[in-house]
């Protein structure tokens, strides 16, 4: 592994998945660790080619105990490469109390909020993320043992909306070598969370072993997580299409025709569930699918306020739709 | 967990996937492992209660250095059962030189090959085999350091044609337990193969960490498995479908009608490639649909002797079959 074969792959991916638009304007999250210092170095290495304007970002989420330190480090590093840099600062402990939802939760969720926020602000076109080929893997294994479904096992997507993550052919070890190879520096994520303790399990404990059994797990679970994100939005299609013809959409409710309901395969019916109230669990999913098949008369309490209820007229499905979570 | 348990779990996934029918004739797969000892053994507790006839295989490959001492060890364990056995002796070794196969590929193919001779033989309208939920977990983490598509992940069907799995939902120390709490013995499998040190690693050093991040993930993995086939047989299904409306079959050959091609998704497109020649790698499946769909004209050579012809009247492609192996 060589400075050059990181730039290289690099390039191939945002060539591969065009990543990027010439003239454009990315976003750069800026954590300071070894994975954003790279990709926020790399960017600036294809800015010329791409003719790019290249600019940060860097959320101080007011947890770890050197947050600020880290935000310090990601402004002089800016500074010096004379990179235009927006720190946002949230409180995640109390925004994670508000909402009940775990550190880890609020985290991620206010960051790609200010992430969306900030793009929209400057006029970026793109948002980079540093995530790289062992967060994917990490992510994929973190899912089968927790038994994630299809999408789970796809792993982190390359692109999604405005957001590109073209380090992800990229090992972490690769990352670390091009930073020494060209004497950068980064912070350590000093965070001992839930996840962070699952994770160094996965990263230092399993996929050490599946490396020995095949040096290349890291490409082939990338491959076959592409190969599954495609089914997987195959089947999505599919299911969207079927719901548009099947469905009556009702602010908070669906009516959906039974008898043309039971005309799909069983596959198709879980996924126009999952796409009227996506926040069921899988059981849930198979509970609402078994009632409409039946035909189960009367009204059917489920999960997370959803009701089915079995009528003449077909089967309406309610949601209570909780207010949508909000920054501020 | 308790006998009783490992008794009830084996009869819920008979009645749940109606594995047996009444008045049936199993024929268990026995090696003397754990596994088969414990399948042998609930089998005949639960005969009187579905009026089966039980009978058993043993495969002597004639590869551990013990084969002869497991094969007697079954059969006074059958004889003091009073169940009816069929041994049945190959010669792996020279079976794998002749049809250049890795040892265990032939000892699994000789394997089902006899299982389904003795199966006609006998009459039996189920051949019972032990695999566990742990060989499940293991089969589906191999397949995915290996880079296995979507039916690598799917994992070990409890059922296919005349093969049952009933203990695929009970664990292997279940197993032990089970055994040891009855005073029932086994012998254990001493082969140092490839496969198994592979297995080894993947059982001893990767499974007890899934377990430490999450003590379900035999069930996640199971439940996660089931879902992924149904959607894995509900895209072959479609394909299968669009193949037989594209494609005009001639023995070896298969014509296909470009512009009805290129009408599908790039999805059902592979799958359509995969079920002509299945015994190509993935990206030379890509490959093919690429072929097909940019219409490049002239005699394409692929791989293992595969070759697209892009013509006027469509896209050929030729096959050599390889003598279906014999085991005789």
């Amino acid at each position: 592994m060589d400075k050059l074969s990181v730039l290289h792959r690099f390039i191939d991916t945002i060539e591969q998945y065009q990543l990027l638009k010439k003239g454009g304007h990315v976003l750069a999250g800026i954590s300071g660790g070894a994975d954003s210092v790279c990709l926020l170095d790399l960017l600036r290495m294809i800015a010329p080619k791409y003719k790019l304007q290249v600019s940060g970002i860097h959320i101080n989420h007011g947890i770890r105990g050197n947050a600020d330190q880290d935000e310090m480090f990601v402004r002089n590093l800016t500074q010096q490469w004379d990179i235009r840099l927006v720190v946002v600062k949230v409180d995640t402990p109390t925004f994670a109390r508000k909402h009940r939802m775990s550190l880890e939760t609020a985290a991620r969720h206010l960051r790609y909020l200010h992430y969306q926020r900030t793009a929209k602000k400057l006029a970026c076109d793109r948002v980079a993320l540093g995530h790289t080929a062992d967060d994917n893997l990490e992510t994929v294994i973190h899912n089968l043992v927790r038994g994630a479904g299809l999408r789970g096992l796809c792993g982190i997507p390359v692109h999604r909306d405005i957001f590109i993550r073209p380090l992800i052919k990229i090992t972490r070890k690769e990352i670390r070598s091009y930073l020494e190879a060209k004497s950068l520096k980064w912070v350590e994520d000093e965070t001992n969370t839930d996840v962070r303790y699952t994770r160094n399990l996965i990263r230092l404990q399993i996929i050490p072993i599946m490396e020995k059994i095949n040096p290349a797990v890291r490409e082939n679970v990338l491959r076959t997580g592409e190969l599954l994100r495609s089914e997987d939005c195959f089947l999505e299609t599919l299911a969207q299409k079927a719901l548009s013809r099947i469905g009556k959409f009702n602010s908070k409710r669906v009516l959906i025709d039974i008898k043309r309901f039971n005309s799909y395969n069983l596959v198709l019916k879980r996924r126009i569930i999952k796409l009227i109230a996506p926040e069921i669990s899988s059981d849930h999913v198979e509970r609402i699918v078994d009632l409409i098949t039946r035909k189960c008369p009367g009204s059917h309490y489920i999960q997370a306020g959803v009701v089915v209820r079995i009528r003449d007229e077909g089967a309406e499905i309610t949601r209570k739709v909780s207010k949508s979570v909000n920054g501020d």
